[in-house]
């Protein structure tokens, strides 16, 4: 009894800490253009991609339920080391210390098997290996680019980003997925087209 | 080639569809009672809670994958439906009929077989008589009762809302987990003695 109370008090400590992701916001916009996304919400729609497009994977023997909780808990660490835009290269240098940081913090709260099993299911996603983490990182890549071309470009212009460092940063999403990559490029060159990204 | 171009658009189409369940707000307020929750940020905290918390399901073999895409779909049709709160008796008349429609219009806008797959699922969500839909229930039902506590009961306040009411309505926390169950009713008992919720 006094055991898995204990076990459950931790539980709902983190359950709890987590809220504040919904308080962590992204440079992308909403589809509407209305407002910046936060990572919750971010990480929602994620977990939706997976659900929906897991069919197009280049693995055809994706565990699509390791997908999904892969992007639910992939950007937790933001809480502590704040996002950190692709396209800010010396926001990049230091991101895996501070995220690191921030995971040990975090995923510490839950009890010792939990933590193990969250900290591992996070560094699969940040190392890009397994068939899983390299169509999570697709779809991770995916996403921003959707929600700027249906901004007309919002977050890509007010950055000054150009085609060819988004055709750069987002290539790997041909790792997890050659049909993804063929629909992102279509994308880019569509959005140039419109005016939306800078050649 | 012609095929699969044509479902990743109705995909595609799908998933920029529900952008908008980020726009859907809630009665409940983030723990830090900022401002109110929206439906998105939601579904990935009930996701979250699928994860930690599945252990204390009263089914020893639950489907914990199943519960989390349950609870990641569960609320799309609030983009059409609108959120309903819980203690609105005259809301509640007319919810099933306005989600219906909902489901068919959002979910109409997958490919046939994910129509039907997204639909059953959440008819299983809201038939509540799996095991798994009874936990997704106890958690979609525990979660407000944890952001009132942490706000000193901020939605319960605004609304006039009685531990009585709190208690008939969240009883069926019981049916997917008697252990969750036990916890909130302390949760209540304590919001009640603190004076976060009207005796």
């Amino acid at each position: 009894m006094t055991e898995y109370v204990e076990r459950l008090k931790q539980q709902i400590d983190f359950l709890m800490e987590i809220d504040k992701l919904k308080q962590v916001f992204r440079r992308t916009k909403l589809t509407d253009n209305s407002r910046y996304e936060n990572t919750a919400e971010h990480s929602w729609h994620l977990a939706m991609f997976a659900m929906m497009l897991c069919e197009h994977a280049n693995e055809a023997d994706l565990n699509v339920m390791r997908v999904v909780r892969m992007v639910l808990i992939h950007d937790i660490v933001e809480i502590d080391a704040g996002d950190t835009f692709i396209y800010d290269m010396v926001g990049q240098e230091d991101k895996a210390e501070r995220e690191q940081a921030a995971a040990y913090r975090i995923f510490g709260l839950l009890p010792e098997d939990q933590q193990e099993e969250f900290h591992q299911l996070w560094e699969e996603f940040e190392e890009r290996e397994t068939s899983e983490a390299l169509f999570a990182a697709s779809l991770d890549r995916l996403h921003p680019l959707l929600h700027n071309y249906y901004t007309e470009g919002a977050a890509w212009k007010e950055h000054g980003i150009t085609s060819q460092q988004v055709l750069e940063r987002n290539e790997h999403i041909a790792e997890g997925s050659e049909i993804l990559w063929e629909f992102a490029q279509e994308l880019i060159r569509s959005s140039v087209a419109k005016g939306y990204l800078a050649p």
